[in-house]
């Protein structure tokens, strides 16, 4: 195993796919010419952006002119969160999420906070579901958008989307849902699951990063985010990424046509991973529930130890992991996603996230979880908190 | 000269140099990880990402830490006027601009005016140079920001920027530049410039479409535009776009190199199509003065034509042209940057901008000329104009 690098933080970001970078390549060179030109040469470029845009919509039941390309998941946040609260802010001012958003939602929120709007953050229950009762009766007259994720990034857990867009429309609130770890992952139809905007980042599966969309369903109308050209029907300025656009169509499509081989491969897996950890390394519990999980989603809370020194360890042997998300890295607070499913601080510190793909094997799975064993051992031989422990124990 | 494609159109895109893209591969393949990850893998491509910064802020006399990398030069422009606005609101709702921006200012500036702001539009003289005496008179006290493009993307006028600069200062007030159309093309050096905040696109100049950098002046506060995770010194949310980013610094880095040898040809060639155009064929004229010119710009009026047609017809031998910016094509409105210059409506259709590189040749440019004149008097032939005019002259 010396020198392989077994790469397990999908949900932070992922390889480019070949294919995905074969079909960007004629886009910076013979065919680099910008979509919004007069000239030949650009029109053909704009009806490869125009075809990217169909297959992106079809994937979701969308029609293609709801789909609006964006730089990021994070832009299709900011863009349907702030958008729709600038658009409807005469209608009302009260918004609801959940606390287990990330970060591109829940710092949205604070922004619109101090700009007079009021959120509520809805909990979630131990295994990090929305309480949907709760949500219900959180919706008031001056409710003018629910924002809830499709599937968690630190957890795992997949949001019943199809119900609470129900509970938004049968009270007419609009219904924003940031799809960027469920895309691809799970099947999305944005019609039968009641969704009128929803965010989606190319880098969380095998596309490149710095390209997303945001679905925009027809007739809403939320302001601009990005003022300038007329480029996506005049509601998102900036030359359009072209190459990285149809590399983001590729990713999705490849994903799609994998997707119910990959989640069955990606499963036994996760659940080997899931299964053994529990059983052979004493105080650990599984953060998120066994059901309605993302295929390729591991988070295992380890008492008595330090997770950054798990990471740290479990790194030296070309492991890569993560305690959460990526986004967050460098902060010393515990995980606002583990705090919510109401772990104690303590314990929301020494979380161990695996977020695998179709290219792991049982035996990767296998010589992590014995490296795992090892390292933990280790370190709860050093750690004072687990000396206090066993001494309590006696 | 069959099936050759002669482009000239860099104002609207570039071509991706092949060391840009040889740069940027490793970054979706071996190199695919998230900088914000802990593990070696991530933190060696986090070292890249900074050294990247480095480099550019090299290139304009900045400090690194004053660098933020966005996604286009219209998420730059949106980010310093509107998060100067929303940061300084409380201390005055007044900015200047000029009437010739690019409307990524420009409509960023008409979203703020729907929130409250005041915006005064300096005229500009009749080569499209910015009004200084204007500029002094319209500042007031409650003015907080002035945003003038350093380079016109029309007619490649080059604003007085130090200037500019110096009369911001003087007045306390913050001075932000679109620097989309003239990084690369000439020097820049903020701290020489009295730049606090400054605008740049990587497509521009042979970088890759969906990456921009802001230069934001340590100790200047805006808020933040996108909101998130704590990327960007927590200034700008969203997975870095690590390829592209590379890809930025590269191409900057080249563009730097040869920015002297290349204007230098560019110039010549730039000189030798107004020249011969100007003589040869009537009723034209050079839109923006020939000093403080980009070197790589050429914009004339033609009379008594229509403009659609004499781009359809250049574009059927392989020469790719415009009229204006490609971000307002598809409008009918003739270009906002003529009309401020002073030409009436009918003039402002007939225009032909030719925004060459160092690889065309003056027999390029003949080749172009040539055709332009025997297009130009078919079109004349055919229209009811010129009948009119050659009529009312004898």
């Amino acid at each position: 195993m010396e020198n392989k690098i077994i790469y397990m933080d999908n949900a932070s970001t992922t390889r480019v796919l070949d294919e995905v970078i074969e079909a960007m390549l004629p886009y910076w060179k013979d065919r680099f010419y910008n979509p919004s030109s007069v000239y030949e040469m650009s029109q053909q470029v704009r009806v490869d952006v125009e075809n990217a845009r169909k297959k992106i919509a079809m994937l979701i039941n969308a029609n293609p002119c709801e789909i609006f390309f964006t730089s990021c998941g994070t832009e299709s946040d900011n863009w349907a969160i702030k958008g729709t609260a600038n658009m409807l802010k005469n209608k009302g001012r009260h918004i609801i999420t959940s606390t287990i958003e990330h970060h591109a939602v829940l710092n949205s929120m604070k922004a619109l906070e101090r700009e007079g709007f009021e959120i509520t953050y809805v909990n979630v229950d131990s295994d990090g579901f929305v309480k949907l009762d709760e949500l219900k009766k959180s919706i008031r007259k001056d409710t003018i958008l629910i924002s809830i994720m499709t599937a968690n990034n630190e957890i795992g857990t997949i949001q019943p989307i199809a119900k609470i867009g129900e509970i938004a429309h049968e009270n007419n609130v609009l219904f924003h849902t940031d799809a960027v770890q469920g895309f691809s992952h799970i099947p999305i139809d944005v019609k039968s699951m009641g969704i009128d905007m929803l965010s989606v980042s190319a880098h969380k599966f095998n596309g490149p990063k710095g390209v997303g969309f945001l679905y925009l369903k027809k007739g809403i109308r939320i302001t601009n985010f990005m003022d300038g050209g007329a480029q996506e029907n005049l509601k998102r300025a900036g030359t359009e990424n072209v190459a990285e656009i149809i590399g983001m169509a590729k990713a999705a499509e490849i994903a799609h046509e994998k997707m119910k081989e990959r989640s069955e491969k990606e499963i036994i897996v996760r659940n080997h991973l899931i299964d053994r950890i529990l059983k052979e390394i004493p105080h650990t519990r599984l953060n998120g529930g066994r059901d309605n999980r993302l295929p390729n989603n591991v988070n295992i809370g380890i008492e008595y130890i330090e997770g950054e020194s798990m990471l740290l360890n479990l790194d030296m042997l070309g492991i890569c992991a993560s305690s959460g998300s990526a986004c967050t890295s460098g902060s010393l607070d515990p995980s606002h996603v583990l705090l919510a499913i109401g772990l104690p601080h303590e314990k929301a510190h020494g979380s161990l996230r695996l977020t695998i793909d179709d290219t792991i094997t049982i035996q990767d799975a296998d010589y992590v979880v014995d490296n795992l064993k090892e390292i933990v051992e280790k370190l709860r031989s050093m750690s004072p908190l687990w000396e206090d422990y066993v001494r309590n124990k006696k």
